[in-house]
């Protein structure tokens, strides 16, 4: 049985049984039952699906890994996390990680002066917020009113201007001043070799040379002391830890001799994120090489090493994971709207009394292909093909001849792929891409799986129902958008297997999952496509509860986000169908009722077959 | 002197004039001196500015070069153009493109619901309505109130489904019904071999025998004589026009024989868009082969000639194409904010009485450096290099030991680049990659230039001032985003010289060019940077005059459109303010008054030095 891989991607989150997708998880309800619920109230499009006990479970799986590692190393310093805003910044997510955050003073992280805002009116005060990327004047000020405030703020520098600028702002003002963190610039970063890693010229952090420099002006300015923490990220969905253990090594000597150097406040080693998440459907530990287990003791133990041999405390461990956090919180469920078979069965073969040559010999190749000869047969068919498309290009032959060619090739070919479907050429399997199933789904790719577009990243993807079925079709998908790009296709080493569904009769919905980092604020309005209807389900001994309806955008309001005016367009459509004659009046109110429907539904494909 | 490739992108729509870089149109006013007057007003962050005369220029080009054809060949149809709103749907632009466009009778092309309703409220009603992509009965609909509504407008229909509803639909309601377009499948898309090109398993579009199908199905429910037009579109930002004259013939000829199966309403060939845009600052034609007069006449003689050879009467030619006419309308200013020089200067280093003996080496390899060794030394420096690092990492040396050796190493470098400037070794260039200035600028790729992050498709760049004096430094750009990927970065093949600028006394802007094209509509919002400050520059013969402001998006509305409350958020942080201990009265209020100040303004940064 085809389980798409959800032993792979899924951590035992879900489970498959009676044919469905469920929930892994007290009363385990399927995700068939939950889209039926919501669609029941007329709902149609895309569906984002929000698990809160996920994210509590990421939590715990985080701070219970480095508890037991510090336990198991006796290591003194504590451990420490955020989460940072732009993985995620949308409000039922963020209330959720505070919510499940709140009894480990799980903090949030923000890079931008918005994202700081939001840090500042959701973090508890017993948790931590840090802050991260390029800032101005206003930024470390807001640094500033937040320690004033009462939060536990660690802003990191980025460069030697951003300490200038809040050494300024302390003298000028008198608000408490917030802990200053500096980011270091590893070399050790990504394959470690100086001259060619991605240390040296990252985007981020101070040098060395730098960070002495750092210092001198800190004592200068008297605030030495609300240096606290050293800062390092070594990328985005870590594959391997070997880099991590270099950037610790260094980061953890840079540390000792910042204490050596006097910086006695010094208390904390910031690691960034890195976690990495599987999204791999085929391939067991493609994601890393790592277990959550091995990167909590390595972190724990390599610091320990360090700073015992140099004789320093040993600090206080912060990490900034996002996507581990919070990627597998999220499922899109998308219902298909349709199945583009490329229409070319052989009843609908018309032929004349008298037929052009080469497709008699086209009816030849059909009848008498074998095991034997199919590859050579193939070959002569896509050969008549070309040379036919070019006689209907040249006017020699007509639209009924074309089309009895293309149905006899497709015939033959699919042939092919039958008799030497064990034992494929390359060349077969690049025809059976081309005869995939497109299965359109009612979803944008640019707007719900941005990183499928700009990164290639594919996401887990499988139907929520049917499992108890195999199914045979090897599909593509289409995406609703008006661009050739909305198609996510599967190359023939990783295939997606769906069923041969009739969609006119019932529906068929397909769920990507591990969708809850990035791709909600990354989202592109292509097609003036919104973010999809949103739900929370809280998952209970006894059954589940729907919370946090947030709709998607109605049309009216997608284009007044960008600035239209919605009455005026309202009101010239209204007019346009009142002026407008040979219909009776009860038919025009009858119009401008729907026209008000149609405006207030959202943009999604509702009503189909 | 360099240009930045302005002869190359600019098609004369700017030209450098006293240093700055000018609009070669009326009053020719700088770039600068615009950025300059919005600045004026307490303006920061980057800005979009559009020039509707160049929307108008482009409009003009397409409409009267196809005009010219079309005399020239003794063509008998006429030709109409629509502009894809999916290129750009923002108001300012929409309202150019139909203001310029009125005397062409310009139209609109919708893909989605929200663009369609677009379409009907801002197309006049002497111009054409095109629509493509998936649609729902609800979209269908839609084209039926807008038929009725007086509108002059085509559904292309992508699927017999939906020619199906189309049926339906006019079975049920007495409103006009639109006017029907056919989306063909071509074999020719692309390479041009059938079986092993983008053709037959393209996205969109109707197979032969579904055509055949489309057309009993129009017979049988008395709807043949709204069958208007067959369309094709062979892909975005064409690059060589062969495929095109392919699928001419073969649309063509697809035209030719649906007339002579009866469909005697058939009267236009929609040839979609992809006429294609120049981006690049290196290379000539790099775009595409091919002229605007040659695209025209193509399309115009290779009609007239297909129908001419079948007896057919010529149709009319509708095309969509959206980035050529709207791609050079906008221009993106943004600031540079810092040079992010390495700090690795001399006069830093420290030495101590006794030195690691690799770095008294690195010393002797720096003074002894000439022409004939350096590249044998700079391989001595890497390699000390690394191994300084492992002793720093294993606690051998201090952090006054690294910094040094990252000066001597980063100082063998720079010499031994210069040594060998005119013919570096591969090795030298990636060395020197790395030591590219790195240009903070105040903007975000992921907003503002998503297809770099998506496509890896540079924009032209340059500086829009000190055009009088050689750039000298060799630059990648950096974003305000906190990614990693918020890097614009150049190879040494093609690379970006931008000017040595004391941003703390001066500014510094660079303009990216032909932007008006897609990249606002897919501008994601990642750290929560929205679209930016935008102004609609109308140049006169004796000035310009700035209109249609619109301000990004504050922090709060930036919040309140992702879903939170705006007033929540401000009160909670005002009470905390409020309740915050060791401060006066007054500065308390000069506190809130700043925070609502910050709130009140957007995202990018201000204050940087």
């Amino acid at each position: 049985m085809n389980n798409f891989g959800l032993n792979i991607w899924a951590n035992k989150n879900f489970i498959i049984e009676d044919g469905e997708i469920k929930l892994n998880y007290k009363s385990m309800p399927s995700l068939l039952e939950i889209a039926n619920e919501i669609r029941s109230n007329n709902v149609k499009g895309p569906l984002l699906l929000r698990f809160p006990h996920l994210i509590k479970r990421q939590i715990k799986t985080l701070y219970s890994y480095f508890y037991k590692a510090i336990e198991e190393n006796n290591y003194k310093g504590s451990f420490n996390a955020v989460f940072p805003l732009k993985v995620n910044q949308f409000p039922s997510l963020v209330n959720a990680v505070t919510t499940q955050g709140k009894k480990y003073n799980y903090g949030l992280e923000a890079g931008s002066k918005a994202e700081l805002i939001l840090a500042m009116s959701k973090t508890p005060k017993s948790a931590n917020i840090t802050v991260n990327g390029f800032k101005d004047e206003e930024m470390l000020t807001l640094g500033f009113i937040a320690a004033q405030s009462g939060h536990k703020i660690t802003i990191t520098i980025e460069g030697l201007n951003e300490l200038e600028t809040i050494i300024a702002v302390a003298e000028k003002s008198s608000l408490r001043v917030p802990n200053i963190g500096i980011r270091v610039r590893l070399h050790s970063a990504g394959s470690g070799i100086w001259a060619k890693s991605g240390g040296m010229d990252a985007k981020f952090g101070l040098t060395s040379t730098e960070i002495i420099e750092a210092i001198a002006l800190l004592k200068n300015a008297n605030l030495l002391d609300k240096l606290t923490m050293i800062h390092f990220h070594i990328g985005s969905q870590m594959s391997d830890i070997a880099p991590l253990k270099k950037a610790l090594r260094e980061a953890g000597n840079i540390y000792a001799e910042l204490k050596k150097m006097g910086a006695e406040s010094l208390s904390s080693i910031n690691i960034g994120g890195g976690l990495a998440v599987e999204y791999d459907q085929h391939e067991k530990a493609h994601a890393r090489n790592y277990s959550i287990d091995e990167f909590s003791s390595s972190v724990v133990f390599l610091l320990g090493e360090i700073m015992d041999a140099k004789n320093v405390s040993h600090p206080d461990i912060f990490t900034e994971s996002g996507r581990f956090i919070v990627a597998s919180h999220a499922v899109l469920i998308t219902p298909v709207l349709e199945l583009f078979s490329q229409d070319y069965q052989e009843k609908l073969l018309n032929f004349k009394e008298s037929n052009p040559p080469l497709i008699e010999e086209l009816r030849e190749l059909n009848k008498l292909l074998t095991n034997a000869n199919c590859i050579e047969y193939l070959h002569d068919a896509l050969d008549h093909m070309e040379s036919l498309f070019t006689l209907f290009d040249l006017g020699y032959i007509d639209l009924q001849d074309r089309s009895n060619a293309e149905i006899l090739v497709h015939n033959i070919i699919k042939k092919a792929l039958y008799l030497k479907s064990s034992n494929p050429t390359n060349e077969l399997e690049q025809l059976q891409i081309k005869l995939q199933e497109r299965y359109l789904i009612n979803a944008s790719v640019f707007q719900s799986l941005p990183d499928y577009w700009g990164l290639g990243q594919h996401f887990p993807v499988m139907p929520i129902h049917y499992l108890n079925t195999t199914p045979l079709r090897a599909a593509s998908l289409w995406d609703i958008t008006c661009d050739s790009d909305g198609e996510i296709g599967f190359n023939p080493e990783k295939p997606l297997y769906l069923h041969d569904v009739n969609i006119d009769e019932n529906d068929y919905f397909l769920g990507f999952f591990n969708v809850g980092a990035y791709q909600e604020t990354l989202g592109m309005q292509h097609n003036l496509f919104t973010h999809p209807n949103e739900y929370t389900v809280n998952i209970t001994d006894t059954g589940y509860e729907i919370t946090n309806h947030i709709e998607s955008k109605n049309i009216l309001d997608i284009l007044a986000s960008i600035g239209y005016d919605k009455d005026e367009i309202l009101n010239k459509l209204k007019s346009d169908v009142e002026k407008s004659t040979f219909i009776t009046e009860k038919e025009k109110s009858d119009t401008l009722t729907k026209l008000e429907t149609f405006l207030n539904q959202n943009g999604y494909l509702r009503t189909t077959n």
